[in-house]
This record gives structure tokens, C-alpha cells and sequence, in this order.
């Protein structure tokens, strides 16, 4: 069998160290030549010594890495992401890492014609109209990582893409779907955590307890599948277990299910098309599980679904400063400046006070993110007392 | 667009005539130039006037449609099914017979490297291994009807064969799935008829009021998917709208869905490869279904689904034995002579008085099939009196 040469970018993050449990659990099938990380340089550290890569980046703390390079407990050779993704040695490039960081190396490994394994939406979120027309200039292949994805991407596997109705994201509602919408208010970043499914990180836990996330995941949807954002539907899924569907024209229903378990979309990702034994994962019983719900999600609770279901529609640079506003009021919440309530306020306010470019390029991509960190700081720092003091 | 020549045999049964409302719904796509019937020749006469084919067939009453035939008020000449099945001038054979009748053009369609639609399970019960080496040798593509086959079958789109380690059939546990052990003595056969989500012939509804047809599903779906009957499971599920699933040996799990009619499936298998827009049936809507249930088969108060499953394991002739013995029981069962319960009865005492043969050939099937129907048919005179007075 020939070894896949896998770059992981955002190695140190929560997909980042998935992606490499899988490739550990699959001797003799990938070569990880390139790590990239954030400042995680210990992690960093102990993953450059298992897997050897040639290539290494991080982002900040570089002395801790170049120590270990000049007493050669580590080898390898610093390369910046862009050249990673691009690199002739590199097959598959995981862009695992978070936020816009992943925008320029995701665009370099379409222009170089790579298999990506797409995991950081804001590429998509931000720049999905770019990502997809490099992808198809150069032939390079956009694989989803998200589970959500992954579930339409293999209900699609053998389909045409005209018999393709409607797409179905399910959602499980994250954190607080119990929480009255009167108590949203005083809803703590440690209760926005406790996300009922799944084990993620912070930003993307709250921001499905918020239901953004629904909302981004429908705009990477309408990208990876290039299907109208009016034919993306949000299903409501408490059990996550049903991951996603998809409607065909003739009426049939495909969905893709499983454990919640990121494992298994990763492993997809990665070996595609071919399925490999998974081990390590249990099975889904639904004999077991008995019974799966469905419902309509609340927009008027988690305005934020809506608020990013609107700039996905309205598209240009909206979903860029939707998804901006968004990170700089999600660190303020974390960090007890704001309310969970008024995370939507801050996105709202700023795409308000934003007038959208269509068909952006890159650079107007960046500026309006800038813009709306700038507004969306702005508009925290208004905010009229900390937490604790709030009232309306 | 190249019209499809399709012939369809058992015009004027259930699956039949719906077949013929798919076509009648998509004009310009299908020529049907053979029909072929039982014994309703009013409704084949109908069918004849309508769609105007070359070959005509029915069982019984033949002179009913050679008058019509004489004066003109219909065209067509007479042909065996086993003659349209392999008529050059047919490209696509739906076997939407019953019981055995379909034996004979199957293997005809089969031997001359149709499309074939197969809705009619005994075939495949007592010959899938004869039919299905027969479609390998010339390329006869096999494409079922049934919606459980269907959906396994839309879940295969795509992916390889050796990817697949579990078929899962869901079964909506028919008729009497909320009646006690204790009270299945004393169903009748109106209450056995009374299905709770499909619209289906007698034989059939009685069949999954015993969950024996669970169980031919289970032995066709071995045939039509090369998937041994170890890796096949029945998964109970009330609502029939997961119609079956596929698990792969990565863990990930596809499902198709839909409301529960024929219509679609049917559609499915007429334009594979191509979904084609259906505008007669409602679209699937799972917010407002809201639960799907899931759970496992009493075994042992169906008895014949652990039968089926056990003569589909053994082999050979078994199965031609539990469908012949079936037969005679639900035969005999809907006339009031037997109780539901005695129709396992019969089934059981049939299989064990059979010493099955390997691999066997189309006329030892047929062989143990005549023997089963026999031995049957004395079990049920020997049965101690008719329901109405029968006691343990």
C-alpha cells in the first residue's frame, strides 16, 4: 500500500490530536510530514518526536521547539503553512486549526491541486466562494471533517448532484436547549460548556450552545455541496446520532448515522474512498438507543442561527464579519465581560453597521474581518458593566 | 431521451398496478410493450387499453381477452412471460408476480441480461442462488422493489462491497404487534390483514403479521447483496420510515428514509441511475413525525421469522420449503381452517420432515417445493378442526 503523506495543521487542537490517534491506530498507511501548531509547543514537542515529520510550524513560543531542534531531541525544519499545504510531499493536507489561521494554508493546498481534509470552517465561513473555485480549477479534493459534513458528503457518495433536493444539518441543541429562554440571560460560560454530545473545544462549544455553529455548518454546507442556503434545512436532533441528511428529488431520504464520536468523520476523511476497519470506536445500537427525536429549532431563542442563516443568504463578505463578531464576543463571554445573550446582540449590531461586498476577494475578506473585530470590540467595550452587574 | 421497453409481469396486482402509475406519471420515459396477468382480466384489459403493448399474458380466463382481441377493442398478441421476460425488444423486466409464478421469466429475464426489477420474493427465496449466477454470468443487472431491498440498495450507491459489515432490515412489526402471546390464538384474519403503515396484497400482510416476510426479506437481501445471513439483522421500528440500514466495517451507519410508499421505490428502481422528480407522493417531514422507535423482534412470539431465518441459514432447499409450506398455511389461515399460531405450526412440521439439498438445482427446488406443498397441505386436514372451535 502506498503511504499518504498527510500535513496536519492545528496538530495540537482538539481534530488535530484526533487526526493523529487515527493515523496511529492505521500502521502503514500514513506518513505525517508536516505538523503545525498554535503555541502548544509541548504537545507540539511530543507529537514531532512520534511522528518525525520534516516540516514543523508554530506559532508563537518558537524557542521551545528551536531548543529541541539545535540538541536534536526533535528533528525537522521550520516551514510556514502555506508551504506545508503546497508542498510536492504532501498528499493530504488536515486543516485542523481554528479561526481565519487556516485561510491562507487552505487556499495554497487548493491552488497546489492537494486532498484537503477540511475541519476549520471559518475557511468556508470566510472564504468558501474562493476555496471551492481554486478547488475546481486545480482539481483538488475538499473533504469534509465535521461531522455534519462527513454525514452528507457519504449519503452523496454514488449520487448526482442534480438529484440533490435539500440538505438536512441536524443540531442537537447544544448546551442549553432546556434553558428557558428567560434564563439565557444568566446563563455562566461553565453551563454554555457543558455541551450534552460532544467533547470539543471551547469556541465551538459555545458557539453550539449559541446554535452559530448550526448556522456556520449551513454555510460551509452550501460551499462543500454548492447547494442554496434556501435548501439547507436545520433539524433539530437531541441524540446526535443522526448526523445529517439529505433529500433527493424523487423523495428519497439518505441520512448518515453513528456514535458521537469524531473519530469516525476523521477516519473518513483520511481514507477515503476506502473504508477501513474502525476498532476503537463502539458500534451504533439502535436497538439499544430505542428511540431518536426530531423538532424545529427555536430561532427566536438562539437568534444567532438565525442571525448567521441571513448573512449566508445575503453572502459577500456578511458570513466573514458574522463569523469575526462572533470569535471577539464569544472571548468576551468566556472571559466574563458579556452576557450569553448579548453574544447576539454584538453580531447583530456589527453586521448592522456592515455593508456587505459580494463576490469579495481575499483582501476585502480580511479587511471586513478586521473591520468587524474592530466593531465588535467596540461594541463590548460599551457594554454597560462585567457580568455580574449587568442589568438591562 | 431513449424511451425504456419495459415489460411488466403481474400488471394487475398490487405492485403492478402501481408500477404502472409511476410510468403513467412519467411520460415520454417507458414504452411498456409486454403485460402479463393472473386471473384479472377486466383490470388487464384496462391496462391493455391504456398503455398498448405488443404482448399480452394472462393465467386464467384467456378467452375474456381473446374476444376483446378478435374485435379489435384491444391489441396485442399472446407470449409466454418467460418469452416478453427475454425479448429483444425489452430492456426492462419488472417482476412484480407472486409466489412461484415468477420463477420461470426471472431466471429467462436473467439468462438474457435484462434489467430486472424484482418484487416477487419467492424468486429469490427459493432461486436467488440460481438467479443471481445467472444475472453474473450475462450481466443481468438485478434492482429490487421492495422498499427494505431498495433502501440497503440506495445505501450501496457508492460504495464498495467489502465495506459493508452489517445489513440491518427494519420490520414495523406488522399487524399484531401490540397484541399479547397469549391472545395470537385467536387473531383473525381480518385483524391479521389490518397492516399498520403499507397498503399491501393478502398474502403479503399476512406474511408480516408473522413476520415470516421479515424473515424472506432477510434471505432475499442474502441473494440480491452477497451478504451471508450471520450479517443480517431485523431491527423493529414502528413508524416504516428508516426502511433499512447499511453498517460499514468503519463504523459509520447510512439509512433511506421516506414516507412508507411503494411509489418510491418503485420510481427508484424503473430510472436507476437517474432521481427523477416524484410529485404524487408527500415529502418526508421528520419535525413533525418527531420519534422514530427502534427495538428487537419477539422471536418467540414470531415464530416465523426465527423459522425463516433458520431455514435461510440452512440452505439449499430449506427456504423453498418454509415459502411453500407458508403458502399453504396462510392460504388455509385466510380461509379460516388454521389458527394464525398454527401457520408456524405448519411451516415448522414441514421443515422438519424436509432433508434439505445443497446448491440445488431449479428442478429440485421446484421438486421441494411441490413435496413442502403436500406435506402441508395434510398437516392442515389433520388439523384437529376449523378455528372456530379449535382447542389446544
Amino acid at each position: 500500500m502506498k503511504l499518504t503523506k498527510v500535513a496536519v495543521l492545528g496538530s495540537t487542537g482538539s481534530v488535530g490530536r484526533q487526526t493523529l490517534d487515527v493515523i496511529r491506530s492505521l500502521p502503514g498507511r500514513f506518513n505525517v510530514v508536516a505538523l503545525a501548531a498554535g503555541s502548544d509547543v509541548t504537545t507540539l514537542e511530543q507529537q514531532a518526536r512520534e511522528f518525525k515529520p520534516r516540516m514543523l510550524f508554530c506559532d508563537r513560543e518558537r524557542e521551545y521547539i528551536d531548543d529541541r531542534l539545535a540538541d536534536g531531541r526533535i528533528t525537522g525544519k521550520w516551514a510556514s503553512m502555506e508551504s506545508m499545504a503546497a508542498h510536492r510531499d504532501v498528499d493530504l493536507v488536515v486543516v485542523a486549526t481554528s479561526g481565519k489561521a487556516g485561510l491562507g494554508p487552505s487556499l495554497a493546498a487548493a491552488r497546489a491541486g492537494k486532498k484537503i481534509a477540511i475541519a476549520n470552517k471559518e475557511v468556508l465561513v470566510m472564504a468558501g466562494h474562493i476555496l471551492t473555485s481554486e478547488a475546481r480549477r486545480s482539481g483538488a479534493e475538499l473533504r469534509p471533517v465535521d461531522s455534519e459534513h462527513s454525514a452528507i458528503w457519504q449519503c452523496l457518495w454514488g449520487e448526482s448532484p442534480d438529484s440533490v433536493e435539500r440538505l438536512v444539518i441536524t443540531a442537537s441543541g447544544g448546551a442549553l436547549r432546556d434553558v428557558s429562554p428567560e434564563q439565557l440571560e444568566r446563563v455562566t460560560a461553565e453551563q454554555a460548556l457543558r455541551h450534552p454530545n460532544w467533547q470539543m473545544g471551547k469556541k465551538i462549544t459555545v458557539d453550539s450552545a449559541t446554535l452559530l455553529n448550526k448556522g456556520l455548518e449551513c454555510i460551509e454546507a452550501r460551499w462543500l455541496f454548492d447547494v442554496p442556503l434556501e435548501r439547507i434545512e436545520v433539524l433539530l436532533h437531541r441524540e446526535s446520532i443522526v448526523h445529517s441528511l439529505v433529500e433527493f428529488r424523487d423523495g428519497s431520504v439518505k441520512a448518515q448515522l453513528g456514535v458521537p464520536d469524531m473519530r469516525l468523520p476523521i477516519q473518513c476523511a483520511l481514507t477515503y474512498p476506502e473504508r477501513v476497519p474502525e476498532a476503537n470506536v463502539p458500534r451504533l445500537d439502535l436497538k439499544s438507543i430505542g428511540t431518536l427525536n426530531f423538532g424545529i429549532p427555536d430561532y427566536q431563542k438562539f437568534r444567532c442561527l438565525a442571525l448567521a442563516l441571513e448573512a449566508g443568504k445575503v453572502g459577500g463578505t456578511a458570513p466573514a464579519v458574522l463569523a469575526a463578531a462572533d470569535e471577539v464576543a464569544v472571548e468576551n463571554f468566556l472571559a466574563g465581560y458579556i452576557r450569553f445573550t448579548e453574544i447576539a446582540h454584538v453580531i447583530e449590531a456589527t453586521l448592522d453597521a456592515h455593508s456587505p461586498i459580494g463576490n469579495p476577494s481575499l483582501e476585502q475578506v480580511l479587511e471586513a474581518d478586521e473591520w468587524a473585530r474592530g466593531h465588535a470590540a467596540q461594541l463590548v467595550k460599551k457594554s454597560p458593566a462585567p457580568v455580574r452587574t449587568y442589568s438591562r
